[in-house]
């Protein structure tokens, strides 16, 4: 069994923040170590009573049992080299980002062994970023995604399956390339899709004036990191092209129904959009 | 000036109710009549007094300074030919369609001479349909568009423009041709690409696992009734094939960025879209 006393959170943005609010406010752990480079943040975070420790040194994760990295994803892979002189055996090491493949890839370069990396990708969150909008129950009933190595020990995903249970998200465990191509799908496109029609609404005049909350639920994500966003584009690279060039074809098959005025084929794209939707909530 | 005392309502589902409970609770006019096909739906109104009189039979508007059409918009040039007889000199016929130029078009060789067509479409709702989710406040601070003729009289507009003001919306006024750009823009397009996505979500395993708020906003507008869609796609199919052209290649420019690396690029793509955003809500 792997025992989970000690646990250390890097960068306390709004999903590090929620992650140290959901593990102490729950009692998860005996001891919670927060790092932020913004030493005001951590300081915060400190007399929030959100952690029990508070630095701004990655040396400070020395000790730790499980160590989440919630930075940007390109980020991960130089963190991982820095932190790895001063972790412990059997010390499990997760992130938050949000593509996989790339950081998984690289995590066994760095890791020495008998540490254990493995990803992780709350569907949680929200536009908003920062310490700031960081909430307790921000994981509660979410999907939160496990992505193993094919080789990790058993007991290793167990005793990080429990503290993410723990904080109330469901557990979701798959392979790092199956993530980035469904995630790809249902949160790299929609971000991509909304953003290009805002910047395409922005050039057209007198759009403004008639915009409704149809408009506003659908384009709600854009208002979300861009730095992030680059960074999943560029380590998701691969799937979000195809994935594009798949939606194209889609799309060339509903203009085909529109030209034709084939009433019955677009009333099935409709409907079969809408009855998957209506079983999602 | 022309004077509205009389107004009825033709579709008393969640547009047609909710006009009918809005300008009824506000006592903005000293009669309201609602008709619909559903006699249930013309009782449960009854009952609720949101109308003065209910009706099945369409030459009840007979008398009306003011009806609103709030059908399908494939059905309103049927309805107008229908109501034709029965309206009365300066009585001003309005609709509320998500699209406006074929409407018009159509509007002109039906109506008697002295009776006016605006068309008008309030930016509100919401992705459930029916009578049940009418609410008198459903157009308070939205936009509500109105596309008059190019010859439609100063008083007949202003008369409208004070109706739906007195419901809590705030009047647009702009051409058909101008509202049917924009609104595909800003409506259709978002309704089509959503649609688009959550089909092809459909047929991805693993995708139901991993949905998360983002992708429940993003495609929130699904859910709407298939069936007014199918009539707007095909009512507006040469500006939303365009729009769609338009957006394609707005796409391959960010295809390239990603294919390319080009971090700049694609942090400008999403802070461009994230600002204009910001300033909507």
């Amino acid at each position: 069994m792997v025992r989970i006393e000690n646990i250390s959170i890097i960068g306390l943005g709004i999903i590090g923040g929620s992650l140290a609010k959901a593990i102490t406010k729950r009692g998860l752990s005996k001891k919670v170590t927060g790092i932020d480079i913004d030493e005001k943040i951590v300081k915060k975070a400190l007399e929030e009573k959100v952690i029990d420790r508070g630095s701004i040194n990655l040396e400070t994760v020395k000790g730790s049992d499980l160590i989440f990295i919630c930075t940007y994803v390109m980020n991960i892979p130089k963190i991982l080299q820095e932190i790895s002189p001063y972790l412990k055996q059997n010390s499990i090491v997760t992130d938050v980002g949000s593509t996989k493949e790339m950081v998984m890839a690289r995590a066994r370069d760095f890791l020495p062994k008998g540490a254990y990396f493995v990803g992780g990708h709350p569907m949680a969150g929200s536009e908003q970023s920062g310490f700031l909008f960081s909430r307790q129950d921000m994981f509660d009933k979410m999907p939160y995604i496990i992505t193993p190595y094919n080789d990790t020990p058993k007991v290793v995903i167990e005793a990080l399956k429990d503290i993410i249970e723990g904080i109330g998200a469901k557990v979701v465990i798959m392979s790092p390339e199956q993530h980035d191509y469904v995630v790809g799908l249902v949160s790299h496109i929609p971000q991509i899709m909304a953003s290009a029609i805002v910047n395409f609404t922005k050039e057209v005049e007198g759009c403004d004036r008639v915009i409704g909350k149809g408009y506003l639920d659908f384009t709600r994500i854009v208002s979300s990191n861009p730095r992030m966003w680059k960074d999943i584009l560029l380590s998701n690279k691969g799937n979000i092209l195809e994935l594009l060039a798949r939606l194209r074809n889609r799309l060339e098959t509903l203009e085909e129904l529109i030209e034709t005025g084939d009433e019955q084929g677009i009333k099935e794209f409709f409907c079969k959009a809408r009855s998957y939707r209506e079983g999602l909530q």
